[in-house]
């Protein structure tokens, strides 16, 4: 990095540039090629990949399930980002930002498009009334931290595991700007979970589905390979909560659809049956903690 | 910065690092010091800054105001961040993440504690029931938009605002990641203005009130200075909307109120009365855009 650089005047791209991920970024929006996307027998079809933002709405959904709600069967369809899957036609057409995860929802004509994880787990949540509390003042709390987790974790994903795990070097400023940051937000968490068994207060709801997959992952070193140098495991109410969703039979179930990595028992690449997850033993969804 | 730098194990606070807003990021969360907030008449006590996630707040009432809607009355008072007055007892006991706007709805009891700003405007939205549709399809397209904002902000403001204006450097690696990223999410906004008036369709809704301060004020470079940088005058949709919410006269009001800088006639500190504003002409209005 040249600490005499001076940006021009007017921006332009440098395709060579990016890191790690720079094959599917660009300054551009909108379709690269035309696919459509397969739609299966349920009334919701899903459009993702295992990424924290992917397992929010696949807990969501094995949670409803878990609940006996049928009408919230699905079909878990794989999309590569690093093949550039987001890009297609019929991506775009269900979310114009070509990210996972999206969400078609077929139960009604014409179909309902949802995208942002955070927008699709307070659907479906509306849709079927449950684990977010109707009770205005209640609800409001679920919504703050909800909320909170989308527009907190661009700090830890796009800045802190950038710069600390992705990025082509190792730079000082960036690193120390998001660690400062994310240690902030674990202080957060850790003392609204000193004082309450769940994020938004005795419930378990959407807003702790939104954050484990992001700062419990964190702090149980499943992402970036940071917990040392976080000093994870001082933050001990994150901790114990994180062990707490972790054990949940459809959090086990929901963390491992659209997973193509990792050791084979514990992915599950698409999910178009409840039966699918029977190939995994109990010892290999333990194994995908 | 420095090309070869090894991160530590184990990362410690160098409280000295930080760039511009050094004195205020720290990695703790928390008050700093004891200090209740002041509560007005009104039904709404709102403890914010016209930064744009205060702007959207102060914006949607007014607007909810110029419908009639009294209930939405409000008392506005002055956060000031450069002064750690988010840190205060007071005000983490309404917002623990001491990020401004925080909103206390003191027409219940107890009073309900709401913040993050597309928390707020939904909250406000499902209080008063306008700018957000009900039925439910349309309902998710202004909904999926809003969580898109408060998603992809964090890369426009603490990335490229960031590193582009305020960091102690120019890096050259962190100001093209976050352009690049910009200028697609420009792109995404600027397809769907063309094809549509409003940023969910067809109706006026909380989500442009959360993408125009931001997206809005960078096209019309009104942050950062990077209009020309970023070539803001080919989003040409983006630019017609941009123009026609500035031209709201409830928009007008809500920009100015919190605001603490620029011209004395386009400031309005605080807010606690609709006669606050006549002090402003309508050509000091306009010139606060």
């Amino acid at each position: 990095m040249n600490e005499q650089y001076t940006p021009p005047r007017v921006w332009t791209w440098d395709a060579e540039s990016g890191g790690k991920f720079a094959s599917i970024n660009r300054p551009v929006a909108g379709a690269t090629h035309d696919k459509q996307l397969p739609v299966g027998r349920h009334p919701l079809q899903l459009y993702s990949l295992a990424t924290p933002n992917g397992v929010k709405v696949t807990v969501m959904l094995e949670e409803l399930l878990a609940k006996g709600i049928t009408e919230a069967e699905y079909d878990a369809w794989l999309v590569d980002i690093s093949e550039g899957e987001q890009f297609s036609s019929g991506f775009v057409g269900v979310n114009p930002n070509s990210k996972i995860p999206a969400l078609l929802d077929c139960s009604v004509a014409p179909a309902t498009r949802v995208f942002e994880s955070g927008s699709i787990l307070l659907y479906l949540a509306e849709k079927f009334g449950e684990f977010l509390p109707t009770e205005p003042a209640r609800r409001a709390q679920a919504m703050n931290w909800l909320f909170w987790q989308v527009g907190s974790a661009p700090f830890l994903g796009g800045g802190f595991g950038h710069f600390y795990a992705y990025a082509p070097e190792k730079y000082e400023y960036p690193i120390n700007r998001y660690t400062m940051e994310v240690k902030r937000q674990l202080d957060v968490l850790d003392r609204q979970l000193a004082d309450h068994p769940f994020i938004a207060g005795n419930d378990y709801s959407i807003a702790d589905m939104a954050i484990w997959p992001w700062y419990g992952a964190l702090v149980k070193n499943r992402v970036y390979e940071a917990a040392e140098f976080l000093a994870a495991h001082t933050y001990t109410h994150v901790n114990r909560w994180a062990e707490e969703i972790a054990a949940r039979p459809a959090v086990r179930r929901g963390r491992i659809v659209n997973k193509a990595w990792g050791e084979p028992g514990a992915q599950l690449h698409e999910r178009h049956d409840a039966s699918d997850f029977e190939l995994r033993t109990q010892d290999k969804l333990e194994q995908a903690e």
